[in-house]
């Protein structure tokens, strides 16, 4: 190219850092920021800097959190008695969405998956085990239904089971609004192996 | 939502506004910088701010750039006896890939587009005009091949026409690497009608 915009460009390879976002995507990302308002542009980027600065770990279920303990940990009208064991922290927004859980969470860091070098040792499940030490009942499974999630739930289901807790795991079946007609074969399985 | 975290909501928030983004797409982009080393988060954020500082528009061409006249417009070595009009700023980026156009450029801001109240007036034409006072033989159109580019080079070559400048348009047929299979109507009757 024989012409160059610097801060143009600098902006548009950083957006291309992005996940999904390319480089034509970038390109009309920063020609859409390009004509937007100073204002809101500043807002986009004190938003990015503030979620790096306030933004922590929670020290004991590793849940994402403005406050240290977190939100759900210190909420005294949850139930201190059931947690619901997570891959990652934002399954915890999405399972919040539904309304349905009023436990304690635990966010394990990942999965299982020996190819890409995550162990038992690398997840956060040393913790989890220390937290069992309180009044807890039952432990909730809700790792991704992928095979690197099921390993992890069969491993902690094992791991669990042998300290005398209840471990249950999340129901994988139809989603809701689909149809049989397209559900792939393991699912299907699932779905006549855990009718009720 | 029972449980919220106010910068991440905010970030989610700012980032879903970007074309193409939405609210899905927005969380896993905030779930990827909070995973973002502080450093890089940084230079993204300083990168869209330098844009809206530094970034303007060219008093001759209208095309983006961060010194007034722009680049091409002061470059001793483009020929300025021909001028390359475009809807927009991006289009040059576009062009300016291909090396193959040497002249100078105009951004008219758009195409005429009467449902939503771009007229001539609107666009940069006069200042096209003004223009033409220099050395100028030859303008080439390049506005998009859509109806709205189309009405608008229709409406400058009956213009600039008048004042006795030659007017081209650029070529319009099938894409390079297309397929006659699959071209459309409109397209192809083009690459007929334009065959060389």
């Amino acid at each position: 190219m024989s012409y160059q915009i610097n801060s143009l460009n600098q902006l548009i390879e950083n957006l291309a850092k992005l996940p999904g976002i390319g480089k034509k995507t970038a390109q009309r990302l920063a020609f859409f920021i390009l004509k937007t308002e100073r204002s809101e542009v500043m807002e986009l980027a004190k938003a990015l800097v503030s979620v790096k600065d306030n933004v922590k770990s929670c020290s004991v279920c590793f849940n994402i959190t403005e406050t240290d303990p977190c939100e759900v940990c210190t909420n005294p009208r949850r139930d201190k008695s059931i947690i619901c064991v997570v891959e990652e922290p934002s399954n915890i927004l999405t399972i919040e969405r539904t309304n349905e859980f009023r436990g304690l969470y635990h966010v394990l860091g990942g999965a299982l998956s020996p190819l890409t070098g995550v162990s038992p040792d690398t997840l956060k499940i040393r913790e989890l085990i220390s937290r069992l030490e309180g009044d807890v009942n039952e432990i909730i499974l809700a790792t991704n239904p992928t095979v690197e999630g099921e390993a992890t739930a069969i491993y902690l289901s094992k791991t669990l089971g042998n300290l005398g807790v209840k471990v249950t795991r999340i129901a994988r079946g139809l989603p809701m609004g689909g149809d049989i007609e397209y559900a792939d074969e393991v699912t299907l399985a699932k779905a006549f192996a855990n009718r009720s």
